[in-house]
This record gives C-alpha cells, sequence and structure tokens, in this order.
C-alpha cells in the first residue's frame, strides 16, 4: 500500500467518522428514549407507583432492549470524550473493554425483560430490578454525577 | 359502577399519563435518535457524501424501523401541545387521525428501509428517498418551521 492509499484510506474513515457533539447529543437522545421506558414507565410499575398493565410493560419493554443496542457504537466513537456538554467520563475510552462488557451485560438483562414483562407483575418486577442493576453498575463507573 | 368507583378509575388513567413536559421530551430524543441515523447516515449514504457499508446500512435502516414505532403512542398524548418548547402544530391533535395515518404510512416506509438497506446503493436509495416522503408529508403538515 503507498503512502497516498494509506491517507485515502485514513480519509474515507475520517469522513464516516461521526463529529464529537453529533455523537453526545446522538448517546443522549438513545439513552434518555431508554429511559424514558425504563425508568419512566417500568420502573415505577414494578414499584406499584403506576398500575400494572401488561401491554404496555410488554412494549415499553421491547422499546428498551431495542434502544439498549443503539448508544454504543455511534454515540461513543473515540474523540467524543468532549464536544460538547457530557456526563460520560473519559474513563470510557481509556478502558472501552469493560465499558463494552457493562454494556454488553444491560442488553443482555433488557432482552431478558422483553421476554417477561408482559407475563405478570412479580415476574416483571424481578427482571426490571436486574436490569436497573445492570444500568447502575455502568452509571457508577463510568457516568459523572 | 358507583360515582366514587368512577372517580377511582379516572384517577388511575391521571397517573399513568404522562405530563407534557416529559412527553415532549421524549417524542424529541426518540425522533432525534431517528434522525440521527436516517439524516446522519442513510440519507448521506444514499447521495453519495458518505461510503455506502451495506453493513452499517442495514443496522441504522434497523434502528430507523424500531425507532419508528415510539414516538406516537407516548409522545403525543392529548394535552402534550405544549409545557416544553416544541415544534409540534396543535393540529395534531385536532386531527389525529390523519396525524396517525401519516405516522403509519412512515413507519411502513421505514419497514421496507430495514429490509433492503444492506442490499446494494441503488436499492437503498430509492427506498430512502421513499422515506424521506414520508418524514416530509408528516412535518409538512403537523411541525412548524
Amino acid at each position: 500500500m503507498t503512502a497516498l492509499a494509506l491517507v485515502g484510506a485514513f480519509s474515507a474513515v475520517v469522513a464516516a467518522q461521526v463529529p464529537p457533539d453529533r455523537a453526545i447529543k446522538y448517546r443522549q437522545s438513545s439513552l434518555a428514549t431508554m429511559g424514558f421506558h425504563f425508568f419512566g414507565i417500568l420502573a415505577p410499575m414494578a414499584k406499584g407507583d403506576r398500575p400494572y398493565d401488561a401491554k404496555v410493560a410488554a412494549r415499553s419493554a421491547k422499546f428498551v432492549a431495542e434502544l439498549s443496542e443503539m448508544p454504543w457504537h455511534d454515540g461513543f466513537p473515540p474523540g467524543s470524550e468532549s464536544g460538547a456538554p457530557t456526563k460520560a467520563k473519559p474513563e470510557i475510552w481509556k478502558d472501552r473493554a469493560k465499558f463494552d462488557k457493562l454494556a454488553e451485560t444491560m442488553q443482555g438483562e433488557a432482552a431478558k425483560l422483553a421476554q417477561v414483562a408482559g407475563t405478570d407483575l412479580a415476574t416483571m418486577r424481578t427482571q426490571v430490578q436486574a436490569t436497573a442493576k445492570a444500568c447502575t453498575n455502568c452509571h457508577d463507573e463510568f457516568r459523572a454525577k
């Protein structure tokens, strides 16, 4: 590969890269959308602060599972430690493998939640708690207070 | 049903209703997440402003199709005409059937896009255009400039 070809390949990668401010806005909007369903609908149902409705719970849990796949690839590219106000800690890009592992664990719990949320309140509650734990495990380490 | 039972049933519905400011934030975050993939990734690929990558296109189109189902039920409840800055026109709640029909058409186009985005650039481009038209049809009528 010539130096020129290398430069060309690198430019193509740069061109396809999302600018930091847009990546930050994207991760915030996708996580806010997930939070709406998880912390705004499912968690209050699990706590008894909102009446359990199997159909609503199943829909919100399906959305949470789908959204759980979205933030990672496009929302946390290298270089998006700054560029807009963000609570994401720089440690994400220093220990990416650990961050990715925690994100993956959350996705697994969210997928399980989508399977059981429409069953009954007790079953949903147990899996809401497991999913909330997975959120917290990552936030405690990688999100600023 | 006694009057008291009726009041109780009504209170439960009110309790399950999302407050207008949260509904507005939710519709904005879910639509922004969809816009990131559609206007930020798929449309530039279709226009040739970003290199076509079948895997990336398929993933973004899958996300767009999933997201296309999310804003409507929880994001535009009655009473959320105001409560936070919003471009949603009051006409949405005056002609809800028309709004819902346009949203449904967009979901159909997005579902088709998810099916074909990973095929090749020309096929993706045609369906990106059809989907963009469905976005615009609703924005022209129901979103303020």
